[in-house]
């Protein structure tokens, strides 16, 4: 960076006045009011408030379980709290998988402790454990590729090369191994299949996540090593003896229970508008406080409508929904739909992928909307976003509404440092940074405040009445 | 830096010819076998070989268990594989303390599960564990203060302010909740204590460590948190309701066992010279695969001496020491020092601060060899090393060698991140930065170089004798 500033300081000094470069026209101003909610926001509290609450009084909130159902309780009673207007829980129900004990050994040629924990839905070895040999793939389609015989009665292992990407594709591609290997290993016989965490830390916290078998498949034990793990049972596959590990893997199916949706508002002037859905999800997985994934999420969705709020009152109706058990398949999400799919909205959003920066803005808002989306685009510029997409928006619980065709925006987070943490046990507050945080608060108080179609600030309250 | 370059460019630019700096005399030369020596080490192999070979092939090497002595087979057959003479075993007998199961959670008024691991020869809760009400201290100064009855029937948690040093200094200071903690806490009628761990990192990877009750002290559970654990708890506690622990802890003393220092040689040309003493530890804590602790350590030890063999005969023998039960009580140092003692040393040395880059050289190799302690320092600068004391020498396992006034170099290593991996489950292989060693195994061969009394190259071996 010296040498280029440098070069560039050089540069400059030595430009001729001739060579201006060309500057594009002004954009057109972005409301006062906008700005003013963007700037105020920077020093936002009610967001670390929520996350840091909600991950110390409540703390890690598997979906279908009793502490999930302590979330929504807490849910309903901070967001009250708060002033949002029809707090509500929506329940519905789920099967509930639980953790068992979860323990991994080398047995041989090199004895040694593991680290291992169990995917989401994974079948349970007997209390005691099981022993086999173990056998290696580097790659997911190694092991599609490889003959019954080389796998039947066996412990399979699968490794891959996720590597970091801003936007958190490498999950998507390098997820495989977790979604499909455990039935892929059942169909061919083997015994358990453990899988290099779908993760970038070096830590030996093992990274979760939900799988389902295929129809028809045999469950097995399905578990996930941390990368230090897994690069040693490389490095001792590599040594080219027979490798024997013992797996202790006791999670079980606890039958049918209840989880729901908590569901807040800010009512509109016209109750008739299209309303704004913005939600984040309760549930978590069990091994962390769920800060990160996704305590934070919900803090920034219920932030930014607060402060809409606190200014005024917007013309659309803005409705938070705190989505349960997302993690375990979206129930949450479906039974939203379900209930409320047919609704007029005039966008949605969830903030689920950390508690990183805001970096890019994709919107999905109708031709119709147009000089709305652009708007948005350039009052979120001073914030560091950058515009993406006009025809585009994601979301994991809404993705069920969005595949409807409702229109939708997506404020993009850095996900350069998400699967260090997503699904891990490292995923606590201490994860959480202030100052992105309030970027983020930010980021969902301008797009509220751009969609909201205008809000009528609260008549001055007179002091003493 | 940027603008600091920039300053730095324009004032030398702008700087009148007389104004010339004083430059000091240029430094006496060393000798271009040490510096040969020195560059080729920075291509070294054998140290990474070394910490690989240990941590995969043998993996966590708890002091007095079979797995240490697997790690003593394993080091005797790679350390005669090398070519060194005189490769073997000295016994000696030790209490062998082993961990069992470890969970902790708090059960009110915010049940959730923590991560908690029993400090090194901690006391043992039955098998159900206990459960009761927990205070918390700020510091071990406050529970010293503290009178019986706030303490007593209950589990005591400490925390600290432990930040990082690049020499280590701070785990000095803020170890005293580790060392002193379960003592004080005991004597004031504790149930049990857990301090926040003695480290910086904030993974879920908790720091154990040794500790030893004081005489007539019954024996407590006493077990370390990692950091997002403990300012849970911190944060749990100051919300200002009773809070309860539930803790199960079932380590145990299994008795007297064999452990071991494993010892080799590079024999000096004269047998009757005072010899070079290069050493690190065998054993590891349980947790991790001992890499940084101490893995590298007897490493980068071996790998100079491998070096200095590689190109000739010394006139001074060098003798590496890998020294048994170092973590749970300087067994193997103390055993040494009964042993070999009294024999004539010209230095001594142990490499057991990690694998992060040396950065100054301390020595105490007395008044005669100043000019000689002075060349080490010139010697080393070019690998970025400073120089330190000419009258300090430190070490673990060396220290009653060195507390018997023995000569001693101490090539310390950047502590800055140590603390982060020191006694955790994250002390893998993945840690070490090959680069970072080669720098290591530098300056112990330069070290070796310099006071090895001159290294007679081996006569050019004519070619099918």
């Amino acid at each position: 960076m010296t040498k280029a500033l440098l070069a560039a300081l050089l540069t400059a000094a030595a430009a001729p006045a001739l060579a201006q470069p060309t500057i594009a026209p002004p954009p057109p101003p972005v409301p006062p009011q906008v700005e003013q909610l963007r700037t105020a926001a920077m020093q936002d509290d009610y967001a670390w408030d929520i996350v840091e609450g909600l991950t110390t009084e409540v703390g890690p909130r598997l979906a279908g379980t009793e502490a999930e159902a302590r979330a929504r309780e807490w849910s309903v009673r901070k967001l009250r709290s708060l002033g949002f207007a029809n707090v509500r829980v929506e329940t519905f129900d789920m099967p509930v998988w639980v953790r068992g004990e979860e323990k991994a050994w080398i047995t041989a040629p090199f004895p040694q402790p593991l680290v291992v924990t169990a995917l989401g839905n994974s079948g349970a070895t007997p209390p005691q454990g099981i022993e086999a040999e173990l056998v290696g793939f580097d790659t997911i389609d190694e092991l599609i590729a490889a003959p019954d015989a080389a796998v039947r009665g066996k412990i399979v292992f699968v490794s891959h090369a996720m590597g970091r990407t801003q936007d958190g594709s490498s999950y998507g591609v390098f997820g495989r191994p977790r979604r499909e290997g455990p039935s892929i290993a059942s169909r061919k016989g083997a015994l358990a299949i453990v899988v290099r965490s779908i993760g970038t830390d070096y830590h030996r916290n093992p990274h979760t996540g939900v799988m389902s078998f295929a129809e028809g498949v045999s469950l097995i034990p399905a578990g996930a090593l941390p990368l230090p793990d897994a690069e040693q049972v490389q490095r001792i596959l590599k040594r080219g003896r027979p490798v024997r590990m013992r797996l202790v893997m006791t999670p079980r199916n606890i039958g049918t229970r209840q989880s729901g949706n908590v569901i807040a508002e800010v009512p509109g002037r016209d109750p008739r508008a299209p309303m704004l859905l913005v939600s984040g999800h309760l549930d978590s997985w069990d091994l962390g406080t769920g800060a990160i994934d996704d305590g934070a999420g919900v803090a920034i969705a219920a932030a930014a409508a607060k402060r809409i709020m606190d200014a005024g009152r917007p013309l659309r109706t803005i409705r938070i929904v705190w989505f349960g058990a997302e993690e375990v398949g979206l129930f949450g999400g479906l039974d939203y739909r379900a209930k409320h799919g047919k609704l007029a909205y005039h966008a949605i959003a969830e903030s689920d992928f950390g508690a990183d920066r805001v970096w890019k803005v994709d919107s999905r808002l109708g031709k119709e909307n147009e000089a709305e989306a652009k708007m948005l685009q350039l009052a979120l510029a001073p914030l560091g976003i950058v515009p993406g997409s006009l025809e585009k928006a994601e979301g994991s619980d809404i993705s069920p509404l969005l595949a409807d065709g409702l229109p939708g925006v997506t404020l993009n987070q850095d996900g350069t440092h998400y699967f260090d943490l997503h699904h891990t046990p490292d995923d606590t507050l201490d994860k959480v940074d202030p100052a992105a945080l309030r970027q983020n608060v930010a980021a969902w108080t301008t797009m509220l405040a751009v969609l909201s179609g205008g809000i009528e600030p609260h008549p001055k309250r007179r002091n003493r009445r």
